[in-house]
């Protein structure tokens, strides 16, 4: 059995405010408090506010330069310029995750430096706090290939297994040799959104029931789900590829047919 | 505050079986019953199972053909091919969805061949044998671009709110124009994979507290989450589509090259 809730009370965050405090200060609000074995997931939007990392608004495009490995896909669609980035977290996303929704006016929010290193730190802070084995995550909101809307996923992570590891097992088209990893972090992090909603002013959920996926806070991080881009069968956008492949080919045709053997050949 | 748990006893599915009296029946092997607002979440498998979708291994390819629209993109890494591709239902995924784990042995099983109908057809018989306003939701485990693991998501959904509405926000990026739509059916399928699991045996899981989800059974199914091709940055794998572009482009240069007025510009 897994109970998920999320306590309310923690609204306003601000550039150094302690979110061990705020966490333990909403659940002790409620009559709870945390257990070994639990996730606190915690929405990427506060933590960045935690730490201060806010922009002035019209610093917005060399915050995304700043924060973009580089440009997956683009399009622009009257106007409207979607880009997706492979940001310096290895993390691939629409404006490299930087947000302007719910911050202050005239300001945009980027991530955290270091969300896995945020999460063992708040981690770090809880247990000491508490005496209790609490597992963290780090959470943002991100779209997908071929599926419409948003999930959100595990962008930083601290004292839980990342992945379900199933060596041995066939993967679920049945090839022997794959082996099929649930991503419980990403899992985890889905499952907050549904009591934290993005309007409802909850930033912060709780798992309880999930104590297996609890260790320690030597475990990987998110940074581990971030798949390497020679690795991935969709590294560029289908445009992209094709204007490069197309380019390439131009190339190649022209000095073919225009080499010193052409007139040989016809 | 969110429940979820798996109930037991759910463990060999056959061609025929009443998928609704065998959700019921575990239910009341553990004391419980189905209350309006619960949502069930059931592995796609036993569906195909219950629903006799079986093949002999040795029709694979063929069942590949048939469930296949397009190849989105290949790779044969040491004779270990994966295939991406769009099926008839229009999942992107590996292998359409067809699964060789857990299944007969010589057997292979293919997804529900409508499973919104699945969906809608267990969620009127549970609605009807308890008098409870319950939604469902069919899942299955896919990979995804950029991120290694695999997540469950939904492949089929009946008297729930598949996507949460919330026209007139800024999405994570602060696009005004956009809107942020939560997939709220993938995130409750993604939620009970983690009470269920691959290993457990645990097919079924219900979700209670999430009553605000729950609807009418004409609601839109999971078949409003695909995305059209032709509106996909990634519709195309990145080495399919360079050598798509690379193909035209070298057409292009050897004519250009090759053309009348070729003496004439060079």
């Amino acid at each position: 059995m897994l109970s998920i809730w999320a306590p309310s009370g923690i609204t306003e965050v601000n550039a150094g405010d302690d979110l061990a405090a705020l966490v333990l200060e909403a659940c002790a609000r409620e009559g709870t408090s945390l257990e070994s074995g639990d996730i606190v997931i915690v929405t990427s939007k506060i933590v960045s506010k935690a730490e201060g990392r806010v922009r002035p608004q019209i610093e917005r495009e060399a915050a995304f330069a700043e924060e973009t490995v580089r440009v997956v896909a683009a399009r622009d669609r009257g106007g409207s310029l979607t880009r997706i980035v492979e940001n310096r977290l290895g993390i691939v996303g629409a404006a490299a995750g930087i947000d302007a929704s719910n911050t202050a006016p005239g300001t945009v929010l980027l991530l955290s430096l270091d969300p896995d290193a945020s999460a063992r730190a708040l981690a770090a802070a809880l247990r000491a706090a508490t005496g209790q084995q609490v597992g963290v995550i780090l959470s943002d909101t991100l779209g997908r290939p071929w599926r419409d809307g948003q999930t959100d996923v595990a962008i930083g992570a601290a004292g839980i297994q990342v992945f379900d590891e199933l060596a041995g097992q066939t993967d679920a088209a049945g090839r022997p040799l794959r082996v099929t990893r649930p991503c419980l972090a990403d899992e985890l992090a889905a499952a907050a959104d549904l009591v934290k909603g993005k309007t409802r002013r909850l930033p912060v959920a709780i798992v309880r029931g999930a104590e297996a996926v609890v260790g320690g806070l030597d475990l990987p991080g998110a940074r581990s789900i971030a798949r390497a881009a020679e690795d991935d069968l969709f590294r560029l956008g289908t445009d992209e590829a094709y204007a490069r492949g197309y380019a390439d080919g131009y190339d190649e045709g022209t000095a073919e047919a225009s080499g010193p053997d052409d007139e040989g050949d016809g």
